[in-house]
Formats: structure tokens, sequence, C-alpha cells
């Protein structure tokens, strides 16, 4: 009863050993006792107020991503199965039980592959259920959640091993994935992705959302799907429009990481487009990989890069939010980029992109970013720094002058 | 291209590591890389359909369990500051921005502990918000998520450093855990148990949940809280009865993990009761810990040694699912057991515990347990192991009719 036993405490490092389904705490080294040793850690900690305990405990996510052809095919078994790993799982009979499966699928993409939909689980011999749903922008609410989580509820599903199967853009992806992670605390699903942007964007990470209280996806979680199922051949019915929405995405990735993906659209970028990213007849499958095949996977693989190590956004310097900030960084590639942009059929500005609105974005940013930028610029093409430091009005004021006159010289002030 | 490109497929293993902000794979050994390597991984598989990716990514959680007294006092910072592990960062002098705290207070215990609550944060100049719910059983849902969520999107928070502050039974700190993870992907919380069943159970974890379409807990998610902050003087305007449901919950813990728990509930445990687990006068604080301070503790630690190494619940076995099974395991210590609880005041029956309800339990049992009983076990004192096995109907008709007979004998079959 020394006055350091006030001021210091004690403290004690934990390993956990399972043995018979009992888990028990070892102080001290644990490579001699018998059972299973966890990966997490409890420290306790003794004061004159009495215990305190920190518990560490790391959860490893692992999910598939995975490019495939001709995914509702009765003969690929992918969709039913490629979320296990375990070849000797897969088929109806590791066991005796019928096979179920819930889809969530977008009202539009239904219209175009509903059937096909259908007669795959159909020749599967499959238990399923099909619910279309308007996944559009202005439904991403808790409303639509509630809707798919009320039907999910009814048709009953094994929360473990039977995963709910989202197709559609970015929109159902995020909105199935949060009522997924909110049922039963977590049940695993599946994305598949129909427009490019969600290919390379929403299907590739952890994050789910819809938005809230007038803000864009306010209320979400970080939970990772099983697997991600990509088949490109779904671009042949998106409007041009939206493969350049998506091109668009592989271009930030471009600038910001991949200095060859940059090239691959500036050569190939607008045959691309207007071949939907399908494989050219002369091309002999992924052997042989042609401009479009290649330009995705580099997407995805920057993507992953990027994701994988941030999975829940722990460091909030994030590359991949880079988005519409001008900065005299990018000025000596300028003009090759937006050539680029150009043929990739992006608009290179917008009417209502005005100072005030420049200036107002940078002090939301602030203010939503624990007081740092943040801001993710390129530093040539293919290399980019995370900034934080936040720049002054006068020099927004001037860059913001000097492009909107550099535009108006190029003629390319168009609003897409 | 031989046979062998087809059947065979490559697989290559990436780690990642960070420079200047941008992530990069690299395939093989990275010890003489420089940058920061991530405990992530990505496996690259080549096949005919296409590239597939593997991510396997760890996240942390961390969080703190302390034991304090007077919490409510001014001149106490844990509530302000517990949750924070540096030192050096506590405190408003960290920087000049004011702090702000959104507080969800059951409303009993606002009726008992609002002032304080409010005296607290007034005299520590903190920008508050005090939510009172009504946080019952029958309220436990979406409904009341949504208005909490209503409540903090107008209030105003920095999603990253001001934690909300739950104060209440297990209700409440299950709905605002659930309300907290939801908030812009996860916004950090602290949960304050003011119940003895709360403050050994609920809080530790990072479960949290509402009942959704006649369910119990169907909606929920695993994210630990940043701090749970455990003060036993709450218990002082608790209703005994309250206390005995908690007295249950340690000698569930105590039958399955820890003799030495069981013989101070058996010794102690009816004066425990009826002192509420308050420190007895002669007993000069922690310094001696007296049996009421020891319960409590070993309590929170076997707690805490199930639920560090499991807490998304990846494996199903759960030593603390131990529930109202009755086995012929336990009868040698039975009577010991039994006794136990009549003096914490526990009811040993239940009249509508009948053969059918019993038999109808083992069935769902069955079926939401990826179809193995997994049912805990004690096989003596404070030693319990997970049995998966079905039991015959036979089985369970005999040891109900031997164990309702032994009941009707000991006349011990009051309902509580």
């Amino acid at each position: 009863m020394n006055s350091s036993n006030t001021s210091c405490s004690e403290r004690t490092a934990f390993n956990l050993i399972q043995m018979n389904g009992t888990w028990t705490r070892h102080n001290g080294h644990c490579q001699d006792k018998e059972g299973k040793l966890s990966d997490a850690k409890i420290y306790e900690n003794k004061s004159d107020q009495g215990f305190s305990w920190t518990v560490v405990s790391p959860i490893v996510f692992t999910y598939r991503v995975i490019q495939c052809k001709d995914l509702l095919d009765p003969r690929n078994d992918t969709l039913l199965w490629g979320h296990i790993k375990d070849e000797e799982l897969k088929g109806p009979t590791r066991n005796s039980k019928p096979v179920k499966r819930f889809i969530v699928i977008d009202k539009t993409v239904h219209e175009l592959y509903g059937s096909k939909v259908s007669q795959y689980f159909d020749a599967k011999g499959v238990i399923y259920k099909i619910l279309p749903l308007p996944t559009t922008e202005e439904n991403k609410n808790m409303e639509l959640v509630t809707r798919i989580l009320e039907e999910v509820h009814q048709f009953g599903i094994d929360r473990r091993s039977e995963p709910i199967i989202a197709l559609g853009g970015g929109v159902c992806l995020d909105v199935v994935g949060l009522a997924a992670s909110l049922y039963r605390r977590r049940t695993p699903y599946i994305r598949v992705p129909t427009t490019l942007l969600s290919y390379i964007d929403a299907s590739v990470g952890a994050k789910t959302g819809v938005n809230f209280g007038g803000g864009k996806n306010k209320l979400g979680s970080y939970v990772p799907p099983v697997a991600t199922l990509l088949d490109s051949s779904f671009f042949q019915t998106l409007p041009l429009r939206q493969i350049s929405n998506g091109l668009a995405e592989m271009l930030k990735m471009a600038l910001m990481k991949h200095r060859g993906l940059f090239e691959l659209l500036e050569v190939n970028g607008r045959k691309m487009l207007h071949a939907k990213l399908q494989p050219s007849e002369t091309c002999g499958g992924f052997e042989q990989e042609d401009g479009a095949a290649a330009s995705m996977r580099i997407a995805i693989e920057t993507m992953l890069e990027e994701l994988a190590p941030n999975l829940w956004e722990d460091d909030l310097d994030r590359l991949v939010d880079f988005g519409h900030i001008i900065s005299p960084e990018l000025e000596m590639e300028k003009s090759r980029i937006i050539q680029c942009m150009l043929g990739l059929e992006l608009p290179v500005w917008h009417q209502e992109c005005s100072l005030v609105l420049v200036q107002k974005s940078f002090r939301e940013r602030l203010r939503h970013s624990a007081g740092s930028l943040r801001m993710p610029l390129p530093t040539g093409l293919g290399r980019a720094e995370i900034f934080h430091d936040m720049i002054e009005d006068n020099v927004i004021y001037q860059v913001f002058q000097k492009w909107t006159e550099e535009l108006s010289t190029l003629g390319c002030n168009q609003i897409n």
C-alpha cells in the first residue's frame, strides 16, 4: 500500500486457449499448452478504481471476386456454388437438404434477364424466390432494406449456408448488402454487378449503404459479400452513357495508380466504349487478353489493392476518394487527360461547378474529414498522393479562373 | 496451350505495401521493401474463365471494459474520455473545438439519474443532447433505432471522435449499439450498463440487435463499443428481482466455467443479493476485494474469455448458450446447484416448461443451429462441454418425468 500502488497500475497480458469447447486465459507463453490458441488477446489492468480490460480481437474477412462467362447458363455452377472454396462441398450431393436461394434483382435487369434467372434455378432444382425491386438512387433507403428483410424472413434461409444473391447496379448491391449484413447479424450475400461502374467499384469492396436524412450513404455497414461474380456480357444491354460512367471510374484509378491503364484507355477507350467492352471476335478468349479485358482486370486489381488493406476505412486517407477537385499538379498532363476523357464521351465541365461550389466543397470536406483535407491528387499519370493542408481561397480563385478560361479556349465546355 | 492449362490454374499470392499513400501488390517476400506492409493478402487465380481473386482482410477490433466508481461525479473523467487510450489526447486542451456528446438513456434511468447526467456534462463544458427512450423488450425494434438515428443526424457528431453514449439496461445498449454501427457505417459508442444483467452480459460483447418479424434479435450487427464503463452503484436503485436476474447469468458462467465463482455464490449469494452487490462498509475498497466485487470480476473475465476469441460468432459452438436444458450430467451436483439458486431467489421451475415445449425447443435448436444441437452442458461444477448429437425422444421423456417428480419431492416447484 505504498504510493506507487495508486499511481502505477498492474497490467497483465493474456492469451486465450480452447480445450473441450471452453476458452481460458493464460498469462505468458503458450507454446507448450495443448488446445487451440486464439489470435485474440485480453489485457487486464488493476487500479484503485477496480479492474479494466482491453480486448483485442481480430476478425478475418475472406471474400472472392470471380470473373466468369455465361453466368446464367445452367451448365455453369458459379452462381450457385462459386462462393464455396472447397470443391468437395459443392453440388447438391453434399447433403439431402434441398438448396434454397433468395434473389433480389433490379426491376430493369429483371425485365431483361428475369426469365434466364428463373430458368437457371429451375434447371438446378433449387427452391428460390426472385424479388424484383426499383433500385434507383431515389429509392435507396431503409424502407427498401426493410422490404427485403421482410421477404427474406418469410422465405426462410439458413443464415450460414444460403447466401442472398443481388443482381443489378450499385444501388441494388448496396441495399441488398445492408439487408444481408443486418439479418441475423450477418447473412452471406453474393454480388452480381450488371453495370460497368458497379463491376469495377461497388462489387469489389465491403461497403453497403442507403441514403438517410438527405445525406448519401449515411447508413450502412462494412460487410463484404462472400463472393462477387463478374460477367461482362451484361453490359451488352446497357445504354452507352452508362458505359461512359464506368469508364470514368476506370480513368480515375488509371490517373491515381496505373499509367498502363491510362494508356489503354487513351488508345482503345473510344473503341471499347462503342463495343461495350465485349471481347472482339478475333480475340480467342482470355488466353489473349484484349484491351477491354485488360482494362477491366487492371481496374479491379488497383481497386482491390486500395480496399483490401483498409476494408473498414480505419485509415481515412483514401486514394479512391479522388473526385472533382482541380489542381495545378495536373497541369503537365492535363490536355492528354482531357483528350482521353472526350474519347470516352465524358463531360469535362458542368455548369453548376461554380467557384462558390468549389469553395463550399473544400470547407465541407474539411468538416467531415476529421480536420484534414485528405485530398487525393495525381502527381503524374498513374501516380498519386494524399494532400492534407487546406488550400487558400485566393489560390482556389486563381486556379478556377485559369481553368474556365482554358476550357472556353479548348471549346470543350459541353455539358453531358 | 496444352491440356494442363485448362484443368490447372495459376495461383499467385500478393502482399500489399503502402508508400506515399498508394498501396501496391507485391509477389513474394517483402522484408526488404520500404513502406508499410498490410496484414491483408490478395490471391490471384487465372483460369480459362478469366481471373479470380480471393481477398483476405483482417480487421482488429479493440475495446475497453472499465470498472470505476462515481462515474457521474464531474471530478471523474471516465465518462468523457475513458474510451481514449492515449493519456495525452484526453481533456479539452487537445484542440480548440468544443466537445460534443449524444446520450441515449432509458426512460426509467433518466427519472433516477437524468439530472446527475446533465450536471456532469454541464460541469465539463460539453455540448450535449440527452434522449430518454422507453427501452423495453416491446419497443426493441427498428423504429426505435430510426428515432435515435434521426436525432443523432440532427444533432451532428464527428463520426470518429464523438462517441454516442448509451445509459441503461440490455435493450438500451443493444438498440443504441445497432444505431451507432449503422450511422455513417460505424460511429463509436459507449455502453454504460445500469442493470446487473447488462453489466456482466450485454456490456462486454460486440452484439447489437433488435427484434423483427416476431423473432428475437433477428436484426443486428457485431460491432463492439469503444468502451464499456462499469459502475455497480447503479444497482442501488434496482428492484431485487433484477438483481436475481443478473445473478442467474453469473451462476450460468459459474456452472460452465468457474467452480470458484459457484462457491462464492453458494456462500455469499443471498447476502450479495440483499446488499445489491454494494461493497460492505468494513471492506476498504478494491485492495481487499469482497465477495460481490470478486463475483462481478470473475463473471466478466469468464465472459470475455468466451467472447474475445469468437467476437463475430464464426464458431457456432458457444458455451454461453447454456440455457434451460436439463441433463443427467448435472445429477451429481444438482441439489447443491438448486440450493444455491434458491439462495439467489431464482425460480427452478416454470409451469410452462412442459415436455412438449422441451421437445419443441430441441427441434428448433437443431433447425437454427446448422444441423447440430450444439448444447453447452456442465460436466461438473465449473466445467462444461458442447454436445452435438440430438437426444432421443424417449430419453427426454424419462429425464423430464424424473425431474418433475424430484421437484415435487423437494417442494421447490414454486413459480417466480
